[in-house]
């Protein structure tokens, strides 16, 4: 540096890195940027517009057997150290239990890898199919974090629609046209999230007869398994791992009402040893050596966790869900300028269609919801993200519409 | 599919990914792929090559302090959601007060990032600094997760040497001769891992003075900061941070002995608000937004565990650890084909010079230890690795190399 010259500096903020951001992860991003904004000063109730976190609701806690469990891994001060980058065995074990009661076959402990939660487990097998040219392809509606990663490693994303018409099903036939020779995934996302449908037995099969005829693998999405409240039972993708190889991905997360515990699993269903042959297999492990393990005492706790929860914990969560999608299912049928296309029988969302007016109505109303429903909604007649509002925060909500005078407008 | 042919599956591992991990995040890859290849049927105690981690020995254990704040977190069943991606704010503003221990000026909540553990913090600011061309100093011998994510990244890796005729310290006119106008930053870790140095508050300062005379930034990984044991006194690198922005890297790991836990932090030492300007502050919670969180309950306990640990928990540490070190040095030096040119005052290695005899020894001893030294150090007369196996594991592979006869032979 010459004197008197001012310093220069050489390093500046990665801008690829922004722009991938900037398409939708945005969903933990805008939360965490709003919630830093809020006023402090403002006394009005912030209305959560939370991420599919029941556990900042009273009604959903989780139970004293998973907290006990954690304690207890603390107190036995034999998890203090690193894990091994794929997991303790003691939880991989007991997390291939836990989903063999739904499969057909065993999965080993081989096939399970730890992760810190589900969105990790996205984010591994995304880096994993990353090649030049690849494409994926991602269900829409969906979950943004999906279209941030494949951006993210440069992979093409190519949408295929669900259809509200047919309870969500998958639209097989535009699957097949969009797929070509470098097409190496189809995600699932089900029970569905946003859109609360469970896919049958019979549509599963048809997924995974698809994938096979095109060549290309399932990762299944099944972050909400088993909070279902409606007539499918939800049947696992890993149940077709002899048609298709399935990369299941997974968490203790929702249900047992704890996100911030930061635990999940990436599992394959591939009896037939395909991942291992194309590999699949040791690509996971070279990117589990780069990304981060759960706390190790939490894996300590896994085992205590999915043995000893009662059959009641999870019943109640269910049927508490039940009731709030029926609220919310009604109340939405009352409003003029809202309309629900089907009735969720699964997870933590309902999709809304809102009319153009409604949405510029939201714009007016506060800058917290603002932000949320145009980022999210208004380039669409669907508002994706409308759930994030709908959920159960939809009593809060009507609150507020009305204590404004701002529900009784008619179209 | 054309009927009767053979199944083809378009999918395969990420190649890039392989060639990136095998370059050296490997000191984790390789212990858990030897751990997993154990065999169980051995009786024979393996040696534990770990991973600078001090909680696999009895004697290094944590504070009750620090369990009691993990169990009150989790009982408290307040934070059981989602963190924002920057971490929770009273975590935030403990590890803030906790660091303006040591600061001339005052680090805010706003400065410090949650990050589950140290690592994952080195991977985010290489990340936020990527852009095509870019080039970052490393030092020689260093920790080698640094280049695995540099050549991840595809930023050029160039290494400066450390000196150990100077106590290790950083040879400056081999950084001056290295730097170009694509350079964006030098790493430093101090207290030094593997070299067990601790670098003086003189030579920090004309380290920054170099760094702001090249235009770049210097990424202090301060992971062993206070387990110093020496004449010098550990001086953190943000003391300077009104001359060269200083991102410190850090975390509760090595100190409390809980590196399973997972949480850190990246810290953006930097009162000009250079970071700001330059775009890097947006970019760091850019990546957080597709980062892993530490689990939001360990987040919880940070206050408690900063705060409350008392100040013989850690002088009895560091007491054990000079202990173990002198016993370390000591017996190196008894030994004919090694050679320690530095007596340890930091951290938890020491490094050794072998002799090419002892390399060959070692790979005639055994599988585990074979596959250590030959990946790490054969290259090099300087065995980058060999602290792994030297550390306070050092008694236990005497004793097995007594055990062996392998010890007394005379070069």
């Amino acid at each position: 540096m010459e004197k008197g010259s001012i310093q220069r500096w050489r390093f500046q903020g990665n801008k690829e890195l922004a722009s991938a951001s900037s398409i939708s992860t945005t969903i933990q991003g805008v939360l965490s940027s709003l919630k830093q904004n809020l006023n402090q000063n403002d006394t009005r109730p912030a209305i959560p517009l939370g991420k599919g976190d029941p556990s900042a609701f009273p009604s959903f806690q989780t139970t004293s057997v998973a907290e006990d469990a954690i304690v207890d891994a603390v107190r036995s001060s034999m998890y203090n150290s690193y894990a091994p980058t794929v997991g303790i065995l003691p939880a991989r074990r007991a997390i291939a239990d836990y989903l063999n009661r739904d499969l057909p076959y065993k999965l080993t402990p081989d096939d399970v890898y730890l992760t810190p939660g589900c969105t990790q487990a996205i984010k591994i097998i995304l880096t994993v199919l990353t090649r030049p040219g690849a494409n994926i392809l991602l269900p829409r509606p969906g979950f943004p974090f999906f279209e941030a990663c494949t951006a993210r490693n440069h992979v093409e994303i190519r949408h295929f629609d669900l259809l509200p018409e047919k309870g969500w099903e998958v639209d097989l036939d535009a699957v097949e046209a969009l797929a070509d020779e470098n097409t190496v995934a189809v995600v699932l996302i089900n029970p569905g999230n946003p859109c609360g449908n469970v896919f049958t037995y019979q549509h599963l099969h048809k997924i995974a007869e698809t994938a096979r005829k095109l060549g290309i693998m399932v990762i299944a999405d099944e972050e909400y398994q088993h909070l279902t409240f409606g007539s499918n039972p939800s049947v696992p993708m890993g149940v077709f791992g002899s048609i298709v190889p399935v990369v299941t991905l997974g968490s203790i997360s929702k249900r047992w009402m704890v996100p911030g515990w930061r635990i999940g699993w990436l599992v394959t269903s591939d009896p037939d040893g395909i991942l291992q042959k194309s590999g699949i297999v040791d690509s996971i492990k070279d990117c589990l050596n780069f990304s981060s393990d759960p706390a190790t005492f939490i894996q300590g706790a896994i085992p205590q966790i999915l043995e000893k929860t009662k059959e009641d914990f999870f019943s109640k969560t269910n049927s508490l869900l039940r009731e709030a999608a029926n609220i919310c299912y009604d109340t939405i049928k009352e409003i003029p300028c809202l309309a629900c296309p089907y009735k969720p029988e699964a997870a933590m969302f309902v999709m809304v269609r809102a009319s153009s007016f409604l949405s510029s109505l939201l714009e007016k109303m506060n800058v917290y919801i603002y932000d949320i429903f145009t980022n999210f909604c208004s380039r669409s007649s669907w508002n994706y993200r409308c759930w994030k509002a709908l959920t159960m925060t939809w009593n809060s909500l009507l609150s507020w519409l009305k204590r404004n005078q701002l529900l009784y407008y008619q179209e």
